[in-house]
Formats: C-alpha cells, sequence, structure tokens
C-alpha cells in the first residue's frame, strides 16, 4: 500500500471477498464460457453456442422492419411528433408493443392474452430477473428448478440470493414423485417452493419435451402445492410436434410465461417479454392489480424501458408476417430439425454399431429445438473438451454446467443451431473419433 | 377459494407479503409517477419528467445512424458477413461498441480510458444495478447517497437490499463533514461505508454542482474513509461551466464512472455504460483483472448484452459528430439554458418582490442542466401537487420523493428541460399563482 496525497491507502486490487458471492460461484463464468469458447478454437467445429441460425437475416432489411411499425403507429392515427415520441423518447417501462405481442401470442400459440399481463423485456433474461425479484422475499423462499437447467435461472437466482433447489428431470420433463418429495422437504426444513422454473418444449440444456398428459399433471400438482409455474418456451416455434403451452391449460392464473424473440427474430434486439397475469392485492386503484405492474416497478430500476428502437424492429417483423412468427419460422425450424437428423445419423453410423465399450454412448431424440442430450461413459469436464477441441476439432459443452450438483459429468450438450447440416455430419464424425479413442484408448 | 380438479385450492390475489419489500416502498412508484402524471393532466404545463428536447430529432435519420456504424465496420475490414453477426445475433456481454465509447469519452470529457475497462450498459439504470450489485456483499455494506439522491441509485438498491445512508447536501455538493460523521457513524455501528454515489454536474434532483476544489477534496476524503465513488454525469454537457469529472481527476482509481446516452443521443435507445478500471484479484489468467470484467459477469445475467440496434445507432450519431457528443449537443445545451433563464425570470418577476409572506419562496441558480430547485412555505406533496395541476394548469415534483427520510417536504423540483421558452415562462406564471394563492390563502 502506498500513500495518496489525501492521506489515505492507495487502492490496490479488490480482493474477491469484496465482490458478491455469486462473482466467485463458477455458475456465472458458464454464459462467458459458452458465448467465447467458439471464438477460442477458430478451426473447431462447435456444438457449443446456442445461437439461431443467421443464413436468413440481410441488415438491409432493418431499417424497413422499423418503417413499418412507424406506418403501424400511423395508421392507429399517431401524428408525426408522436411517432417521433415513440423512437425517441422513454417510453411506456412495459413496453410499447404489448399489444403487437399479445396478437402474436394469439395466432403462434392459440393462447389468449391481456395486452395489460404483459411486459416487454430486455430478451428473456430481464423477465427471469424481473419475475425472481418481484416474487422472492427472503432466504425461506426457495426456487425449483428442472434439473438439468437453464443457467440464466440459476444465474439470475445467485444473483439475488434466491435459494434454489433442482427437481429431478426424466426424459419427459421434471418428475412429478420428484417434485413431491422435494417440496415435503422443503417445507419440513421450515422453508416453502415458491416456483417450478421449467422449459416444457425442447428444453435448454437436454432437448426433452413434455407430453401433454403430463403438462396437465404439473399443472394439478402446482394446484397442490400452491407453486406458481415459471414456463420458459424460446424453443417450442421449432418443436415438430405442437402441444399447447403450459400457459394455454392454465384455467388459474398459475403460470408466469416467459417468452423471447431471440430466436424467432434476431438476438440482437434483445427483447424478450413476461405474461404475468397473477392478482396481486393492493393495485392502483386500490383493488387487485395484476403481477404485471409489479414487475414494471421492478423494471424501472433496472432497465428503465426496452429500447424502442429494438421494440420497432420486432414489431414490424412481427407485422410483416401477419402478426405472427410461427409461419415465418417454419424454414429455420426445418433446419434445426435437419441439422439434428444429419447429426444423429452420423453419430449412429459411427458409434451405434460399436463394440460393447460403446454401448454407454447414447443420446436422445429431440422433438426439434437446438439442443440434443449425449451420454459418454468417461468424463465430459474441460479438459476432455479442451483435449477434443484441439486434437479432434470439435466442440460441445459439458452438461455438468447445467447442474447444481456433481450429476452431468458424462453428459454432454449438443447444440445443432448454429451449424449447417454439413458441419453437424462432419462435427459428428470428429465426435466420434474423440469419443472411440476416449473409450479404447 | 375454491377447489381446483388437481385437488388445490385456486390461486387468489397474492398479498403483497408474497411479493419483494421494496414494492411495498414507496420510492419503486416514484419513476412510474414522474413518467406518468404528464398524462394524467395533458392540458397542464409539466416541470415533472426529466425527459430531453426531442425538437431535433428525425426518425428519419436512425438508419443512417446505423448504417455509418456497419460501414465503420467495414472499413475495419469487416466481411459482411461479420457485418451481418455483429448486427443479428448475440453479441459481447461488455458490448461492441466500448472503443467508440471510449474515444467519445477522449473527446468530451479529456478522459483516457481503456475500452477494456467500459461495459456498456442498457441505459445508466443497469450500469448502476450491475455496479451495486458486483460490490455490495450483504448487510454490513452501505451505500452513501448525496442526498437528496437520484430515485434510480435508492430504487436500485432497494431492489438488491442494499442498506442506503443520505450524506447532508450543500449548495456545492455533499457535505465533507457531513461525509466524515456519516462514515464514523457507520462504522461505530460495525458496518461499513463501501461507496458513495454522487452527481457532481447539475444534479438530479436540484441542479447543485460541485466546485473543482471540492472535488478534490471528495478524492482525498475518499481514499481517507477507503470509500470508492460512484460518478453519475447525465448532464456535464448542458454545463454552462466546465469542470473536470471526478474520474478525470482520479489518480487512483477510486472513481466507477456512469455514463448514459439518453440525454446526448436519444433515450429510446436505451445505451449507457460504466468505466470501471477497479483492479480485482483473481482475473482470467490468475492475475488482477478488471471490475468492467465482473460487471459483465453480473449483466450475462440481467440482460445478456446491450441491443445491437440501439449500439449501432448511437455509435452511429458519434461518428457521424466526429466522435463526440458534446459538440452536437451545444444547441440543445443552450436551448435548456435558455428555458432554466425564462423560468428564473418569470418567477423573479412574478414572486421576488411579494411581500414578506413570500419572502420564504426562493429557488436556486443551476450552471446548466436539467433541474432547479424551489422552496416553498407550504408542504409541497402530492395533494398539493393535484391541486396545482387542475386548479392551476402547472405540474412539478415534490422533492421528498428524492429523501430518503421526510426532509423536502417544502420543496419542488422543476425540470425545463422537455418544455420551450415560451411555455417555461407560461408555466412560470402558473406556478406564481398557485404559490402565491397556497401562502396568502
Amino acid at each position: 500500500m502506498t500513500t495518496t496525497p489525501g492521506g489515505g491507502s492507495s487502492l490496490g486490487a479488490l480482493p474477491r471477498t469484496a465482490l458478491h458471492p455469486s462473482l466467485s460461484a463458477p455458475l456465472l463464468d458458464t454464459m462467458t464460457f459458452l458465448n467465447e469458447v467458439t471464438l477460442r478454437y477458430p478451426q473447431a467445429i462447435s456444438f457449443a453456442p446456442g445461437r439461431p441460425y443467421e443464413g436468413d437475416f440481410d441488415v438491409a432489411h432493418v431499417p424497413g422492419f422499423i418503417e413499418t411499425y412507424l406506418d403501424h403507429l400511423r395508421e392507429r392515427g399517431y401524428s408525426e411528433e408522436r411517432v417521433r415520441t415513440a423512437l425517441y423518447q422513454y417510453g411506456e417501462t412495459a413496453g410499447q408493443i404489448r399489444d403487437v405481442v399479445a396478437r402474436m401470442l394469439d395466432i403462434d400459440e392459440d393462447m389468449t392474452v391481456d395486452p395489460a399481463s404483459v411486459v416487454v423485456t430486455v430478451g428473456c433474461q430481464e423477465a427471469v430477473l424481473l419475475t425472481l425479484r418481484a416474487l422472492f422475499t427472503g432466504p425461506d423462499d426457495v426456487l425449483l428448478v428442472d434439473s438439468p437447467s437453464y443457467v440464466g435461472i440459476t444465474g439470475a437466482a445467485a444473483l439475488l440470493g434466491i435459494p434454489v433447489v433442482a427437481v429431478p428431470g426424466t426424459p419427459n420433463g421434471p418428475s412429478l414423485e420428484g417434485l413431491d418429495r422435494t417440496v415435503r422437504e422443503i417445507e419440513a426444513s421450515g422453508r416453502r417452493a415458491k416456483c417450478l422454473y421449467v422449459v416444457p418444449d425442447c428444453s435448454n440444456p437436454t432437448g426433452v419435451s413434455m407430453h401433454r398428459d403430463d403438462r396437465t399433471a404439473l399443472l394439478a400438482a402446482a394446484g397442490r402445492h400452491g407453486l406458481l409455474l415459471l414456463e420458459d418456451n424460446p424453443y417450442g416455434v421449432f418443436s415438430s410436434v405442437r402441444r399447447p403451452t403450459l400457459k394455454s391449460l392454465d384455467t388459474d392464473r398459475r403460470v408466469i410465461y416467459l417468452g423471447s424473440f431471440a430466436k424467432t427474430a434476431f438476438p440482437g434486439a434483445r427483447v424478450g417479454f413476461v405474461v404475468a397475469d397473477q392478482l396481486v392485492e393492493g393495485g392502483e386503484g386500490g383493488g387487485p392489480g395484476l403481477l404485471a405492474d409489479e414487475l414494471a416497478k421492478v423494471k424501472s430500476m433496472v432497465t428503465v424501458n426496452t429500447s424502442s428502437l429494438s421494440q420497432a424492429a420486432v414489431a414490424g417483423m412481427l407485422l410483416q408476417n401477419g402478426g405472427g412468427l410461427r409461419a415465418a419460422n417454419e424454414g429455420a425450424a426445418r433446419h434445426y430439425q435437419a441439422t439434428m437428423r444429419h447429426l444423429r445419423e452420423a453419430l449412429a453410423r459411427e458409434l451405434g454399431a460399436g463394440g460393447p465399450e460403446l454401448a454407454d454412448v447414447r443420446w436422445n431424440d429431440p422433438d426439434g429445438g437446438f439442443f440434443l442430450t449425449l451420454d459418454v461413459p468417461f468424463p465430459a469436464d474441460e479438459a476432455a473438451l479442451h483435449v477434443s477441441a484441439e486434437k479432434y476439432g470439435v466442440i460441445w459443452t459439458p452438461m455438468r454446467h447445467f447442474h447444481l450438483d456433481t450429476a452431468g459429468d458424462r453428459q454432454i450438450r449438443l447444440s445443432c443451431s448454429y451449424l449447417t447440416t454439413g458441419q453437424a455430419t462432419e462435427g459428428a464424425l470428429r465426435l466420434a473419433r474423440f469419443i472411440k479413442d476416449q473409450v479404447q484408448g
């Protein structure tokens, strides 16, 4: 330490204990890891990033998206001055395209949603953060997550100091017996399970989807346990099997629905939303208000409002496509399904007829989406990943990043979304060579 | 309660105790109040919203801003594919225009900043939230705020459960004696003061600016007390007196600098930034890292990255203006100063030569910026505001919204930023009539 002119000691490097504990947890490095590992091995084929395919995007179309939205405002009677205000100025905290979002949910998901229950957010990640902040009051409120689970939910919970407990997963979504047991254990410890986070369609990281009957059963279980469900649905549009969302089956306002335009429009816009039609005592006029209003209050202290440019671009894309994005994404859905098929076929050719030492190499068969789970009979850790990237030219994500405990250490998440079918096949060949050498080596 | 098919009870309205306590604090209603009170009385002249003047903005220029930034990437050798990725895809968590921001700080503020220490955020509000989350570890870490204080800082602290203590303000910024006393009291209670938040130039809500000597003295005091300073500078560009930022005087990495493009470019873009060049033990390679890297980790769980469209638009505006925005905002600065002059002159004409009962009606003389403080000899509360709006057609903000205690209940914040000079004069006349009637009743 040196003395400064002011008489104090100079500021050295801050010890890590001076920072919030979540910053020393490996969890928060995962997102960075996922985004940047591909950059470290530019020659490798990467099954790591959950990025949408961008081949169909043309930057020259962006001004047209914005103009379409502004024209929509003009058609609704906005003067040029109000149009300018809509783009230039601070906007409504809950978002200016809530009506457009509600209409999309009607068209794409058969969901009837009051625009007043929608909050437009800076990507789905902000929707997660706002919802957790509003609903969790202290250390006795426990968040349940389907396991393995998306790092965006467990990471946001860590930032807010919210305790998280994993509900065991099955090949068809969360185990209801596991849920019952977990809730009982939490209650026995004097705490209470408040929400369960679940991705019912083509889950990240596993690719698993819930059957329709399991959705109904989960809603009934939530009612029994007094749980809210946080339904995150970024991949439903890319499933080959169309199933009702939990929210559309929900007759009791049990489900808070989290949506994203990152996969259906474009990630750079950072637009997502949350539908929160739950009633809350003591709203504006004294009677019950909407949970959405409370989320907007939180948002006013997080990002104030979502970029009007981004909202305009996304709304313009929707309007140019008749109000929905499911039809516009049929090509993308086919692309992801073809890539996944090529990956699975190549894995089957290379590993399916192997010796008994390959019997434990297995992979699942998602209905669509971006992700697939691969079981291997050796630790799929970062050391193995670096060998795979350097010597075999193929990158993947260790599944243990998505577990709260040490489970998943012999599983791999493969993402097909960012590759061509040729790359998927070539990547599968490289991966098969790596696996064979690990098993037989 | 009714019974659902699942056997549980149906979800009634959530009691407010089921929500985070910050949502029941009046604090979080303030932002909504400020944004929406003007809408309630459309005929009134509003000195309430801290919104920039939008008369010089043309929506038709927005595509050009974006194109200018994309051309900048092309000039730097980006292929069309990389340009597309920059706009379409998930981007760097810390931002893609950090170099452009660092260059602006050099041009506009004579600050030499390493782009690696910049994190581009969704408005300055997200920068505040990220910084607080990273630096505050638990209930013993206390945030100091200059009082009265911007609700964005106290609101973000409330969301994160961070204890906040006000440092008494003077007409020239925070009282250093008050700071010493406050720090000692906090230490005596077994806690520690970690940061002081301050707006040294044309503060929101008071309009107060710190003299240069007071800035040096504050830096020395921060050194003595082991405090970090959070310098928020949205209005410095609009001051008639140019003074060095705290950060530019900081030789000891004591200052975390918070910046905004909401006033200099446009609020709808939602782009701000934080400069955090503090060293942190245990960075990427094992040696010290930058606090900016830790803020980016937090950001990955809040908004993932800032809208690439918004970043492109703001960077394009900067590039079209030679890299800085100070020169481009000279007209806006003159406009705000003229509006404030008209307001003050009309107040002086109407209230300055009043009887002894008006002797306690006083207002300050800010160097510029958006805000001015007006003292009145009666409670300036919401009841008075509604009378003022309905009967006199003029809206203002009760200063007590910006105090942690009950202080400021006879003060008013007047914002001149959103009005024409004619509206400012007319608003001042209406305000004078309201004040006279209240005083002379």
